[in-house]
């Protein structure tokens, strides 16, 4: 198998970087005080298991019991958590196409069939998607969704929980960006696990720190299969303080709502066709010139965005969505490219995949 | 399945823990300066993802090239990438007993067989352990070996791998405490993997920290099964710091030795059997006595040791080495209760379990 390939993350140089999704403003300043108060605490001993603080903190501001969250290093980590608890060699994890394709490879690892069912043209998802099949242990649905930015109201996401025969995750590492999320949902049916994680919302990407809610008798059952310290002390000090300071983040997603716009709209302005984003990135398509190129050049100059191309499906550029400053050093890129006669069409051995960042 | 159960992790109220084989003593000084930096770098950005920095400097500390080694969260998290490379449903996870019992628990979720060959009366391993087998794919080898602190010689290492079929990681998390390592073998079979951890010798359990190496083909392999993002940036950054500072290792090491034979020799005093240890702890049993009167006693003076006990093989206390003045309270007051006519012998309802911390 070929593993996964996350979005580029150059070490070094100086790049205007929107292709992974990252927050481009600081984390609260809560953050690095807790840090610092942790390490003062001191390193030598392992960290709670459970992330009880964290738990703590978050199940009030989620409304939830501290019971019913399991803290994973990054959602990556909970991602595999869930997988491994629920799909065995040979059966099937359903996913939608095209999403995170991170879903896949985890099937693959597995030793499982990744079961993709490919979204309708309005990004909605329908029967197929809710229907039985043998072997099918666990459904993925990202909300919203990777790389189209879009998302399925909560009724329908129920509706469809309510028919699989197996539990249904919905990854929502984006939600804080969308007008509704589905953790609601997760008291009406024991099958519905919300996934969440720090890196987009709260701007800490580099801090791994994830986190799910599910009903606590699910809960119980995924911590057997979690390595024991998967949290580390200082992720889980650094995470407590992110969740406890909502005015940062309230301020945080106004922001970043506002060049949303700002960008969906200079790039439909410039001919793209881009899909109603709830999340910090847009999807961009273009029915009349090939986008591949455009990657390239941009990327020559410096400014990387995320290519991305489906078999049976087609391309685009998913643009992650930055400072107003870097949204304008961006337009103005591409606006030079763009009024060129044609950008060069080169053929690039880069396969861009898809993926969460 | 029952899940793998820690260490206990008291986090209210003052306990002397020497159950967990922490570090007694703080880190390196350069640990905190590392991750004040990096914290000041940003947290917004996704960490490296093969970790460079600490590779670089690993290597150079280690005498290998930066790419015969992967990183991992905890060498927990080594141990279960290897598994999920390695074993598949139904195929079969060789180790010895009484070890470290994740090792099992790793299997159990795997769907995989455990198969535990047991250690010979002089904690040596026979021909049993290498022997060929249907459906065997990975042998793990704890040297030093976790309860008993026991080391099997590089040369005998050596001896097994050639004559297994399968690869074999050789768990190296004790190894600082040890006159010798079986990281040259690396270079001599393909089919070793020797893993580490920053937990134990570098006093950064709750950094969450661990390696592994291997030659270049068999990293490229494992790469593909861990989480792409899985050493977050502060934990790159402090491991690197640790592992840097040769000359805190090595006084760190020469005071872990001096108390570790005081230890030993006190509790031989007292009558126990003291397996001669290569670890950062000491397995003692007792021929005439119960020690889970002991354990629970001790801890009921807020003293924790490990209570450890295999079925068809025997008990124990498995007792980290402390600073000295741990180690003085807690002869003082095992001192008194052997004095006592006889130590209450209860019915726990812990079923304590083993396990590397």
């Amino acid at each position: 198998m070929a593993g996964y390939v996350p979005g580029e993350q150059p070490q070094a140089g100086k790049f205007i970087k929107l292709n992974t999704n990252e927050n481009p403003y600081s984390p609260s300043p809560a953050v690095s005080r807790a840090i610092d108060d942790a390490v003062k605490a001191g390193l030598v001993r392992y960290p709670d298991p459970v992330a009880n603080s964290f738990r703590t903190r978050a199940a009030e501001v989620l409304g939830v019991e501290p019971d019913w969250i399991l803290c994973g290093n990054g959602s990556d980590d909970i991602l595999t958590i869930v997988t491994r608890a629920f799909v065995g060699q040979g059966q099937k994890l359903r996913l939608p196409y095209p999403s995170y394709i991170l879903y896949k490879t985890l099937a693959q690892i597995q030793g499982a069939i990744a079961e993709e069912i490919p979204f309708q043209s309005d990004w909605s998802l329908g029967q197929p998607f809710s229907n039985g099949s043998a072997d099918l242990r666990l459904g993925f649905l990202p909300n919203p969704n990777s790389p189209s930015g879009t998302i399925i109201s909560p009724d329908d996401v129920l509706a469809l929980a309510d028919q699989l025969p197996c539990p249904l995750l919905v990854d929502e590492a984006y939600v804080d960006f969308a007008d509704y999320s589905c953790i609601e949902l997760v008291a009406e049916n024991e099958k519905i696990i919300v996934s969440r994680s720090m890196s987009k919302s709260y701007g800490l990407a580099g801090l791994r720190f994830g986190f799910l809610v599910a009903q606590p008798q699910m809960i119980e059952q995924l911590q057997k299969v979690k390595d024991s310290y998967n949290c580390d002390s200082i992720a889980i000090a650094g995470a407590t303080a992110a969740i406890n300071d909502q005015t940062w983040l309230a301020e945080n997603r106004q922001r970043i709502f506002d060049t949303r716009k700002r960008l969906t709209d200079g790039m439909r302005d410039l001919g793209f066709d881009v899909a109603p984003s709830q999340a910090n990135f847009v999807w961009c398509t273009h029915t009349s010139r090939p986008v591949q190129p455009i990657y390239e050049q941009l990327k020559a100059q410096r400014i990387l965005v995320r290519y991305m191309n489906y078999p049976d499906w087609g391309d685009g550029l998913r643009i992650s969505v930055g400072t107003d400053e870097q949204t304008d050093a961006f337009f103005a890129v591409l606006t030079t490219l763009l009024s060129k006669k044609d950008v060069d069409v080169k053929n690039s051995q880069d396969r861009a995949k898809d993926g969460r960042n």
